[in-house]
């Protein structure tokens, strides 16, 4: 029987529990310091912006954790998402190579997100909070976010970073249509957003200054909660029904992959497809390669420092240990939007210090180029984000074209570019800029991370 | 066993062939007639912009037309299509109703477009045709298209409705990433662009004028032909595809629609999913109702006449017996481009006229309500043409949940509205204008009608 090229799941095969990979890290994760007192905080610190049951999941040491039959029943919208044989991308490329890509963008947001906003919104329904506050770059966490608070009948804040709130403005009426109010972050509503737009009234915006605007909203109103869609170990666990999906899905395929492919900015949608294939790793030895891909417009793996940081730019949050370019630095106007954060998720940082995970940072240029290439031959359009993980599967596949080797790769394509089709624009009017950071600009803003 | 919310197909549940109704239709369906002699057209008459096959297909009485290898293998990047159970919306709209809906927005266009899309490329390939010109209204088409030619490297010419030219101009940027050729129509390009041109500077344009253009451009090129994504038997015929899953998906979920709905501008979707169920209701008897919803700014069925008929405004195509508002009537810029045009599919209009299909308008303020409320019930934004099958699917659950019965409603989700964002923001602004014609401005477009 020939292999399908799409290699579906029924409804009865989405996942019924997140793996959390702290109980199989090789090393626990350094704890999360208080910004004053520089010692690791405790649940009671996190409470005012997360409820309990997210703040349990975020320092759980168990290896499973029960999905809630009510966020299944969301999940089944859209999931178990598709998993492709790319023979189409093979074939154009000329590659013995066997390509596969998980693909998130069947969700109503068009991304992974919604996995792990449907869970944050469930969670803190159960605790009584009515309202949950948020970042969003590129908007695809923002409307992901809205989507999940509507499910639950929650009101939705979302603070969105400026330059994609003026890139893209479509994204904000989808948050809208979904009954979400947005803001273009540096906000006048927050002190924190006053204080960016005081030293710059013409500031861009990041996803650390709209960080620092969504927690003080949620710390200072009732019945508010604060919600992350990248980074945090229980956001991270949440999109591990991506990897658990495609690990029976490659076992449908009769194939396992010889590398795992992934876009990273604050790591979760890499993490989603990779940890269930990490784990198998760790504790089966099986060779899989994890290679994360980041801009070099946001260099925080390649370039940046294994430190303890804030993870916004308002010092408001708690210091974590993990790669960073250092929260004051604001990464340049680069399409791939969600990628813009200046830090990466404590467990990616730990397990590509470790070894286990490799980090590759790469050009938007060419990161076009490839999904291009791809658009032509599968013909998904790619969001900008994902673009970064076809590139460098892309890359791989071309170096088995050169050595005869049929290694199998999988990608995480985690959303569909129909809401970036200005970036295809530029790019096709051949607008696109390329961002190439001073050694010295990196350290400038590293200087001023704070010493533990 | 609880029933799924989201029905699945396997790949090898793939329709193997199409569904032509013509086997089937209570009286043959009225012959084309050529526009000077208004004799029958013979294939010769078709040959300058048609490959022979699809000819074939146009006029065949054959039941069943196999779908060749190839046309399944590019199915297979997004057939088969979801269907789901609306559970949230029966439960937000309190109703007994069972509401079915079949989503075609997981396509690379993100419509059901490329079924007929992909068909008509890979037979005008075998015929060795190199490039295809097409009209597009809303994007949708002219997006199914581009993808297409790529699909089997053919070159692709779209004149797409200025106004949503305009409006959607990431559409465009979608036909140009998949390498299709896009201009505005009217556009200067053609002798038929021209004259309108002369008449109206500004004119918005419209699918017959951007039709005039598209065969004219194909007639006088070597190596063309013409696409069209609507009215015609073979295109309607492609798209049963879409009906041939959900009678399957309808069995596993153990039901059978009283009812079926979708919208209808030239007839492609509401026959795509109505088709294959009227062949059950007139082999076996089934009594379900089919309603085919338009637009009341463009009320082909419900306000125009059964006569002969030019397809386009140029009076470059055969005279065809259908529904029309006459082929000079310029319909005001609703949001949904693609329900624009004054005509309707001869097989619709037959099956209206034999009383088969019942037809119902509605104003677009009340489509989008209705797809708000969709989209907060089950996330998906649908495009405001099925928009216009989701306020009919209401309306009848509403009546339901008076009446007290747990009737079986399945309409065709179409395509989503992703890149329709600036319609919701003009609904949820209040900027909606409805369009309700006074009777002697549509008796007017008819009296040009040519007598035959």
């Amino acid at each position: 029987m020939a292999e399908e090229t799409k290699i579906t799941l029924t409804e009865k095969e989405i996942p019924t529990r997140w793996y959390n990979i702290q109980a199989d890290l090789p090393q626990p994760l350094p704890p999360v310091l208080h910004p004053g007192t520089k010692q690791p905080v405790g649940p009671q610190d996190l409470a005012p912006i997360f409820p309990m049951a997210l703040i349990g999941q975020e320092v759980s040491r168990e290896r499973y954790i029960e999905i809630p039959e009510e966020v299944r029943e969301v999940y089944k919208l859209w999931r178990p998402t598709p998993m492709y044989r790319a023979r189409r991308l093979e074939k154009a490329l000329g590659t013995p190579a066997r390509i596969y890509y998980k693909y998130e963008g069947t969700s109503p947001a068009g991304s992974h997100k919604p996995n792990t906003a449907v869970a944050q919104a469930y969670f803190n329904k159960q605790e009584g909070v009515k309202r949950l506050t948020t970042e969003t770059g590129a908007g695809q966490w923002g409307s992901a976010l809205a989507f999940a608070c509507r499910s639950f009948g929650m009101e939705c804040k979302v603070y969105m970073v400026k330059v994609s709130y003026q890139q893209k403005p479509y994204r904000r009426v989808m948050m809208e249509t979904w009954g979400a109010k947005v803001v273009p972050s540096p906000s006048k509503e927050t002190q924190a957003g006053q204080r960016i737009l005081a030293g710059d009234a013409d500031s861009p915006g990041s996803l650390g200054i709209a960080i620092s605007e969504a927690v003080e909203d949620a710390a200072t109103h009732p019945d508010t909660k604060y919600a992350l869609g990248s980074v945090l170990n229980h956001v991270l666990m949440h999109q591990t029904v991506i990897g658990e999906e495609a690990l029976l899905q490659m076992e449908k395929a009769g194939a396992y992959p010889d590398m795992v492919i992934g876009c990273v900015g604050g790591g979760s949608s890499f993490a989603g497809i990779s940890l269930p294939f990490i784990r198998e790793r760790l504790q089966k030895g099986r060779k899989t390669r994890f290679i994360a891909v980041e801009p070099e417009a946001c260099p925080s793996i390649t370039r940046g420092k294994y430190i303890y940081d804030f993870g916004d730019t308002g010092e408001m949050t708690p210091l974590v240990k993990m790669y960073t370019l250092g929260h004051t630095f604001v990464p340049p106007r680069i399409h791939a939007g969600g990628l813009r954060y200046h830090g990466m998720s404590p467990i990616i940082s730990a397990l590509c210090e470790q070894g286990v995970i490799e980090a590759r940072a790469v050009h938007q240029t060419a990161i076009f180029e490839a999904a291009l290439l791809f658009a032509r031959a599968e013909g998904i359009i790619s969001a900008p984000e994902p673009a970064h993980a076809i590139k460098v599967a892309i890359d791989e596949a071309l170096k088995c074209k050169e050595s005869g080797e049929a290694k199998t790769i999988l990608f995480n394509l985690c959303g569909h570019g129909h809401f970036d089709m200005s970036s295809y624009d530029d790019y096709l009017a051949g607008r696109l800029q390329d961002y190439a950071y001073p050694q010295a600009e990196i350290e400038k803003a590293l200087k001023l991370v704070p010493q533990v």
